[in-house]
């Protein structure tokens, strides 16, 4: 009987890894997740599917396009999109058993049918942190953020670069004062400028019906440069009439002041009036990283301040900020941009090959390294010594110990280093201790 | 305008946890994680989402109704609903860059859509470890997976479980010795002797067409007992002419062998004859766990041999052997039967509590605490010091450190130990050194 055999393969847009490259990725998602913890951030893990009312609750758009949707029996199911929507199910659904302000992070998959191209995918892992007031949550929390997206790209083995700090307030109340109706479409159009460059965002806020005097304003607005407290020098000298704009520069102020004292070095931020994130939800201040080096990757770590986390689920007035880290995209462009690669195929430290007959020697002595907490495997195939040794070589397993006749006459072991050759009789303590 | 707000709520059948049972749900899975890293198995992490084709290769039965279906354009999609379907996919689709035999484990969520029920979930974590080999895999690898079992639990806290062992062989290899002709039918059967007894076992096997003579023989068997070596020594005197029978004799008593020499005591596995696993799929040695005070919980960890992972997906033989530990399922009736309890609400170690104006130097000492590796939280907010530990008292945070005016003139901390009250005034190196 020939069955017909179904050709195995993942649907497009969704990343899987070879266990070297698996291995990389979790170290990542470790550091990230280290990084979290540490600045005291509980970890919540909520489903991945919801009741499609739930996921849409704030109403379509392009995300509605891409949303994977599906019935149960007579329910409309959804997967999640994001982390953030979830977030304010779970705080509102749990209000009265959470303390606040509710620092919380989740580290999970979520799912956008966008388009298939290169560098984008439809499952992928987002690294979220917010903290979330109840009625009211101080500035200073702003402040916070940028230090934990320093620690955590300093820990992940990067020294250059720059948290970009912006406030929609101040853009917001600049465009109002400078006579603009519908400020967040000024918003959504300047937002492009590094990706369309000036003159296509001028031409946009033209066609939108701006004046060319108003287009002109915006664009010098924008172009305001100089080091931090220069920037916000500008800003006051402008005397902007326009209570919007001032209370968006002093919570910028602020910011800018206290980042220093969470320990962001000056070099790894900066007050940047061009980042205005897409997103209707900001309201305060909005956050991008990019990476001195890399500036193709884009943001690799954006978030901001919002006034009112779940306003769709419950009347409690819930302001928060947060950060998201992209994971899988982030994995796939480091690794195309050649930043890591996969040194190591295994996790395992030592491998342990067995002459013929002195298997039981050789567990015992697996059993002995890892309660010492060393990752160890033994070959436990029959087959030539070749292939045992090529087993470990193919998964690039620094360590072989041998174990046969002489080394249990002696109660040693030969211990190999599979990158030098070298090979000495050693005593089980004296494994131990290199192993560790 | 008032909008209508959408009432919060997690679907029926999903697990969805506070922080602090959060915290205890993750420990537990890093315990598992860290276990089964120890012993050289590789990470993987497929999809959530398979095409319906991949997934269902197998055919159908009770998990095709169960499954979560749904179309994206023209493909039939579904959520997976066990890990091995996947990892049979993933070893036929990456055959050619995979080292054999090859170790992974794969700790992720999956998907059933069961009759929902007390302690039944939609959506369940299972933690899988597999050791799959490319054509042959010896049967040592049969006594190694106890070992991992017996890690896992003890590191969980467990010190009383029996892992039970059986071997499908001999047990068909028996049944058609009695001459029964559909094994399978009546390894279903016998697998139900611990839930409906022996009496509707009996009645069961006497449906099937069995004669009351066999129907005996069979449960006679089921009941040989004694230590490990007596049924072995049992099993041999009974001579039974069957090549099955005699091939899973001789595979049970080398696992019996050598899950001694990987570590295990005598008193925490057992051979069991009634194990029998219901799923057509394992063809060898079989196990199940049980915790000796709690019987109620029936098996917390299970798995077995097969002969062929992957016979819908490649013509390449891959025999394995696997277990599988259905985590959110175990969580929840750990904390139904009080196994476990959380006692901490928060990671947090140290709450840094600043009096008015104190604020920089008390960020400055969460930027000292947080590089020594203590996760430590600002209280940020303003207000009153009786809210501030409050907030500390709510999450359970062990140590609160003020900083003030006398604190900040001597160069000091007050440090305060939530739990007896007790307050010194302390340097940050012995702050520091108490903390860790």
């Amino acid at each position: 009987m020939t069955k017909k055999l179904v050709k195995p393969t993942t649907l497009s847009g969704f990343m899987e890894l070879l266990p070297s490259d698996q291995i990389l990725f979790n170290n990542i998602m470790d550091t990230i997740r280290e990084n979290y913890e540490k600045y005291g951030f509980l970890p919540i893990d909520t489903p991945v599917i919801e009741r499609e009312e739930i996921l849409l609750a704030k109403g379509g758009g392009e995300t509605e396009k891409q949303i994977y949707k599906f019935k149960k029996g007579d329910t409309d199911l959804a997967l999640r999109f994001d982390l953030t929507v979830p977030l304010a199910r779970y705080v509102s659904q749990h209000f009265s058993e959470l303390t606040f302000p509710f620092r919380r992070y989740q580290i999970g998959k979520v799912y956008r049918g966008e388009r298939s191209q290169k560098g984008r995918f439809r499952e992928f892992y987002q690294c979220d942190i917010d903290i979330v007031g109840n009625q009211k949550l101080d500035i200073i929390n702003d402040a916070e953020i940028p230090s934990i997206i320093y620690s955590t790209f300093k820990d992940l083995g990067f020294d250059e670069f720059i948290i970009k700090i912006n406030n929609r307030k101040l853009l917001n109340g600049f465009f109002q004062w400078l006579g603009v109706e519908d400020t967040g479409q000024v918003l959504r159009i300047v937002d492009k400028l590094e990706k369309i460059g000036s003159e296509k965002v001028k031409k946009e806020l033209r066609e939108i019906g701006l004046q060319d005097e108003v287009v002109e304003k915006i664009l010098e607005f924008m172009m305001i440069n100089g080091s931090n407290s220069e920037i916000l020098g500008k800003l006051k000298a402008m005397e902007v009439e326009n209570e919007s704009f001032n209370i968006g520069l002093e919570e910028l102020s602020i910011v800018n002041k206290y980042v220093k004292t969470f320990g962001v070095p000056e070099s790894n931020y900066s007050i940047d009036l061009t980042i205005a994130r897409g997103l209707d939800y900001y309201t305060g201040t909005v956050y991008e990283t990019f990476l001195d080096n890399y500036p193709d990757l884009g943001s690799v770590c954006s978030g901001g301040r919002y006034d009112d986390l779940a306003q769709n689920y419950t009347k409690q007035k819930l302001p928060g900020v947060g950060i998201s880290i992209g994971l899988t995209r982030l994995f796939y462009q480091f690794r195309e941009a050649n930043i890591i690669s996969s040194d190591c195929n295994t996790l395992t430290k030592a491998l342990i090959i067995p002459m013929i007959d002195y298997l039981e020697e050789s567990i015992e002595i697996a059993n002995y390294l890892r309660i010492k907490g060393i990752m160890t495997q033994v070959y436990l195939e029959k087959g030539k010594m070749g292939k045992k040794f090529s087993y470990a070589d193919k998964l690039k397993i620094p360590y072989v110990l041998i174990i046969g006749p002489d080394e249990v006459a002696e109660n040693k072991v030969s211990f190999r280093d599979m990158k030098t050759g070298e090979q000495s009789l050693l005593s089980l303590e004296e494994v131990s201790d290199k192993l560790r």
